[in-house]
């Protein structure tokens, strides 16, 4: 197995898609020795704003898809199968893919590996956990990505050296990589980023009268921040991962139902209160950064996967890959 | 009704018990010219650490009440019922009270009320809405009160000069009124204040595995920052206003059971969400600056009453009061 990534060490990367994510990763290319970027999106307004920004924009997805090592979909979820159809017949599908490295960076993953598999196109799942409640082009910034924590997904059928190559862009770019199954990734991010945004939702709806908006401050200020978020971006996120974020939520109703109870019977809440606050402590508390090499050159692919896998769910994650395929990893 | 507020233009002000709040206020009271603080604490290394921050300390509790013209209650809500006991004896009761104005700054209101008016103490109810997942004197920060909002409970029993004494003091510190009703405020604080607690707790709860922290970012951080708070507080705060906390917690779990039902069906979610983003967007909007002068020298007291309530509850509040007893109003 050739474990040096392809592509060549400066790739050139194409971004489909100029939103918040889309924007904001064209900009850090930009100021990127190791790759060059050209974007494209479907909004001529958009396109003409990441031009006069100095931003590399390509002529039209062709010649983006054309022109490039790796292809970044940043296209909103509903808007990645209609993108997957008009790539599939420009790159060939299957054992005759010739097209660039395939990767995204949608916030749900197992059904946008689904959409990709079904067309015989071999992504690697991407997802950046950085965003703001401001959205589009307008709100994108290269510091957005400053360290930023991104989801890699290392499935059965991914391509190893595929995987490799996007995870060495990313490191690249000054993110830290998590390897993680879709499902995993999934199951997680509804407990830390769909169901904060159902949360943040309920909680400010409560609060519709001007007396209550008068006495809010900063619990209930921080706890509804996301609800400010475009609903059609929400409403797709959880909608995309519906069955994870109906678990979570369910999990949640549970915690409060019995605190609830707990309120209606006068008992003591401190306990119920306890399981939060340690959690929440640990976020806080000081990550291992013990680091480690690891050498991928000589490893076989169900030991790789396994290796990374496992470094992910202890919370893990990798902070360069090297050229011939050696990962500094931390945690 | 003698309107002009008393005590004297620089009321000497006790602050009883230091902790988070009670020391933000005794520091917040000696950068300010138009009061002398002094306080006290149960708490000898509180008073120790106080007295070398260059504050005012009491010899004791009854040193404290017999020096002030203004007793602030700034204990934990568990402790309020021995402290009025405490004092109560100090002060005579009802008719015959000779003791100094009583307020305190207890997070919920209704039942601290019920306490002094059991002892026939004439406490005017109020809470400034400010705080941070820390807690105690060690963080304590005059800059905590800037521009705070604090609430001060307009009941049917309120002696309105003492009322308007006290709020006196309050705008003077540079924090702004909001006049309300004790019944009111509870119901609005347990949506805005308590609700995001337990919301925030049972958030962070979710997270209890390496992989989801790994992946927490904003939405996350931001909806479980208070879930960091010390238990005994949330717990007390969350107890000390069961009744209102109940009804909020159910709005909130019922409009988390529709967007389940919701998720299950595969419907649009985007109605759901835009309740919350609605109204969230109503916080950040920018408030009506439209300032009035309330003179209330000749008011009569239920006019008064009403005046104050009706203001609270469009969301106003009151910036400054005047020594002749001129509210400034605004909203």
């Amino acid at each position: 197995m050739p474990a040096a990534p392809r592509p060549a060490p400066a790739p050139r990367v194409g971004v489909l898609g100029l939103g918040l994510i889309g924007g904001s990763l064209l900009r850090r290319l930009a100021g990127y020795d190791g790759a060059h970027g050209a974007g494209w999106d479907a909004d001529p307004a958009i396109l003409a704003q990441a031009s006069a920004a100095g931003l590399g924009v390509a002529g039209g997805v062709d010649e983006l898809v054309a022109t490039c090592d790796v292809l970044v979909l940043a296209v909103p979820l509903p808007a990645v199968e209609p993108v997957l159809d008009e790539i599939a017949p420009r790159t060939g599908t299957g054992f005759a893919y010739a097209g660039p490295l395939l990767t995204d960076v949608t916030s749900v993953k197992a059904a946008v590996l689904a959409l990709a598999a079904q067309r015989e196109l071999p992504l690697v799942g991407g997802h950046p956990m950085a965003g703001t409640a401001e959205s589009g082009f307008a709100a994108s910034d290269a510091a957005l990505l400053d360290r930023a924590t991104w989801a890699l997904c290392v499935e059965d059928g991914t391509d190893l050296p595929s995987w490799l190559a996007v995870a060495r862009l990313v490191t690249g770019l000054g993110c830290a990589v998590v390897p993680i199954t879709a499902d995993a990734h999934d199951a997680a991010v509804a407990r830390v980023s769909q169901l904060p945004h159902l949360l943040a939702a309920a909680l400010a709806a409560g609060a519709d009268d001007p007396l209550a908006r008068a006495l809010a401050a900063g619990s209930f200020r921080d706890g509804t921040r996301v609800a400010a978020t475009r609903t059609e971006l929400t409403a797709a996120m959880c909608a995309g991962n519906a069955v994870a974020v109906g678990a979570a939520l369910d999990e949640a109703l549970d915690r409060l139902g019995r605190v609830r109870a707990l309120l209606r019977d006068g008992a003591d809440l401190r306990p119920w209160f306890e399981q939060g606050r340690s959690v929440r402590s640990q976020l806080d508390a000081p990550r291992s950064h013990a680091r480690r090499r690891l050498p991928t050159a000589d490893l076989a692919p169900a030991y790789l996967r396994a290796s990374l896998r496992e470094l992910g769910a202890r919370g893990g994650r990798i902070t360069d890959v090297s050229v011939d395929g050696i990962l500094t990893c931390a945690g």
